[in-house]
């Protein structure tokens, strides 16, 4: 990770800036952190504001103007982490190196690619600036728990995964074959849609069951959806429930050797022995 | 809290009234909870159907006496709470104080704002009454221990709402750019609301995806939305879970006088003192 | 409970007519639950078949004939039950005994109610034979341990329900206030209708927020409901834990007096006496 | 199980053709394995394609030529795991073998019933070939663990499905009663259509109640719909939950050789041997 103390310059102003703008130990390297979420947020909303198009046609250029100037600042905070990490390459491949480019580029390629059609499609690559927001994430420390616990479950959850996906290919090709055009389920992909409207339980209601047929599968897909989603809620907790107990867990009883200690624990709750 | 044995006056008719209302260990204490418990209720179905074009042309008036009772009867109550505590300057600032103050306003308010249209914004104030039936939680003791559990995951929850947040604008905006106007999605923030609704999977279907690739990322929306659900789930019922663990050690160490010990501990972890 | 040992006759004929009805150990008494299951069920579908228009323009006398006949087999059956329990009355005050009753009476009531719109009524009070089914649950044993475990969370549900209940009275008082009769919240109710609708995310969409600030009041809702679904699922999690482990642990070894012995130990884990 | 040691052919070219076939250990082994089930994707992505009007049109022959090319692919494959398994009638009759033979049926049979309506019945059975996606999990480790937790909760959830599917009758048949055949609900079995779509949070609002005691009814089941999904929830918890625990105890007890001791066994729980 881009940060560490492995990564960080030994000594000089490389130093100070980077435990300014990596670090949130000290009272200037907070500050900058916090003022950074603002302003991400800020640039969201402008972002945003833009696509309103009662906003867009009174606010147009300050607008614009406004976005220009986060690009700006956005772009010198970009400089300054390559400078004053040690490998600036490995930053500038990480996740977040990835998305701080992305945060700044779209709005510089309006200016190499100009005209009437081109601009809407650089407007796509404009809203990936949103990413931006994933930022707060690197900032809070509780995301670490979680995001070990989560990984734990990778493979459990591919596993479910595919199974709710081979479920949702059969029962939109069962979907497809029983309603047809009529109702609105065209093709395959769109019964599989459906189906996965229906599974997750989201149920828009733009393409539903006609037929009586129809309707007992969907019934069928409903149950099942609604007792599938126990898996991945079951799977999440037993691996938190695990992440909690080890947070716990790490020391061994120098005299009966037996672990299972709370972290305020002084003496072994088995033998007495002081820890 | 108010209410706590610190806030009890020590003698005299206030520290009898305060038993009262206060406290519902004694017969009259617990009978004027229950019967204030019933006045909330009462006057809330006295706002919902006020609420109703029918019974507001038919009983307008009735309905409007019956809520000025219960506004006089609430006040007095109000009275009665700030002169029986000790020190009424930290009820009056306390949650339950601000509610009670809350439930009593907006009637008293629509005296002196007559007049057509202000008499409306008025309304929305005396909705506000509502917060009265919040009182409820106040007297279950099962209350207490949940509230405890859910403080606990408060870091967690924070770290999973600021990601749907970010995973809510990234699709939002998604969304805007490929379905666009054609299709309901007028601005950026109309997206988010979407991308709201599919997540949580409410999936009202007022605003849905209409072409291929919209559905496409509405899929992913969905899968999304139903396994991450269970991340929330498990952080609480890891939560609970502990909280439940610690209503079984009700041991105290005879020694130390600390509690906390897990059920199967034979010595006191903290001073090593046998239990 | 009616049928437990202490209900028993203790010898002849209505001994063993008590076996055969109220108990599934012996094959008799285990065909006969069985067959009343599959009697329950057909007549279910009967009910159901008559409901459908088609089918009761064409088969309506022979449905109303195996109505007869169905309510006959089961009031001989409810005879008998009444007849071989030794405390007839409660058996009949309990709460399969209302419901054994309540399943054959709708049928007898539609001959002393004869006439037009009276028959309709009379219809309503034939669909609770639908109750019948409920005796399913009876007969089989697992549902007695989720039984118990659901019945030690009343309480924490109570205060969830009503926490949800508080919620939902505040979110469709503002939600009528903002949007009004215009977007179909023509009152309270309707409007807590919808934020129920909303917080559970079933989300027909038949009343929908239509302005920006009811469609952000409809976001929090949202948010509110999908983080709020995690508290009953921890509730009932850490409950059915608890009755898991407790199905396990009720041995104590007599050596060294520890427990938490599995059902099919045969030693102590801990100190390796015979259990 | 195929594929177990007991099946395997003891020498030769048979012995061989297992091992690359049932087995994934060998690197021949896992690049067929790896291969069928990029096959098995791009069939089904072909049957997909060909539901899509326009790509029929345009690439009818060619489709159908792919198919024919993967059926005959996979027949082979199928005669193949006839041939080298040891036992060839016990994996014909094993879900894997029907599978597999329902994945090549269809295509056949489209040749000896040929014609215009017919065509359109074949289809139906052709797509069950989406059956050969099931196939995947087949090959995922962590399937197992997931399947053996869920099989142990397979009674509890029944008896879970038998309450919910007897609260969906009696909701259906209610709210045909209230709301009757002008808001839709035609029949009990729609009503119970729209039960299930109700309390199981999927809300199409395809039909939904109109009338005040409808919505009312409506409320409560989507409340209750709300609450009851934390019981499944809890269920598998609770069974991953031990599962997880029996996994961490490999110990094996060197006297008696049974496993399935806790992660705290001093002593082995079945002959009292020292672990």
């Amino acid at each position: 990770m881009p940060g560490s103390s492995s990564d960080r310059p030994r000594a000089g102003w490389r130093a100070r800036l980077h435990e300014v703008i990596f670090e949130a130990d000290t009272p200037s390297g907070k500050f900058f952190d916090v003022a950074l979420i603002w302003l991400i947020i800020l640039s969201v909303v402008t972002v945003m504001l833009e696509s309103i198009r009662p906003f867009r046609l009174a606010y147009g250029p300050t607008l614009r103007a406004v976005e220009w100037g986060f690009t700006l600042l956005f772009s010198v905070e970009y400089l300054l982490r390559l400078i004053c990490v040690r490998r600036a390459w490995r930053y500038a491949v990480s996740f977040f190196g990835i998305v701080d480019l992305l945060a700044i580029l779209p709005t510089y390629l309006s200016l190499f690619i100009p005209g009437g059609q081109a601009l809407l499609s650089v407007r796509a690559l404009r809203l990936l600036r949103v990413f931006r927001v994933l930022k707060l994430a690197q900032h809070l420390k509780e995301a670490r728990v979680l995001m070990r616990a989560l990984r734990a479950t990778r493979y459990k959850i591919t596993v479910f995964l595919s199974t709710v996906l081979t479920l949702v290919v059969i029962l939109g090709s069962l979907i497809y074959l029983v309603e047809g055009a009529a109702s609105g389920f065209t093709s395959i992909p769109k019964g599989i849609y459906w189906a996965i409207v229906t599974v997750t339980t989201v149920g828009y209601g733009d393409i539903a069951p006609q037929t009586n047929i129809g309707q007992f599968i969907a019934a069928i897909a409903m149950l099942m959806g609604y007792a599938i989603i126990a898996v991945p809620t079951g799977i999440v907790t037993v691996e938190l429930s695990r992440a909690a107990h080890h947070e716990i867990t790490t020391q061994v009883c120098p005299h009966c050797t037996r672990e299972g200690h709370d972290s305020d624990a002084v003496h072994c709750k088995f033998c007495g022995w002081k820890l």
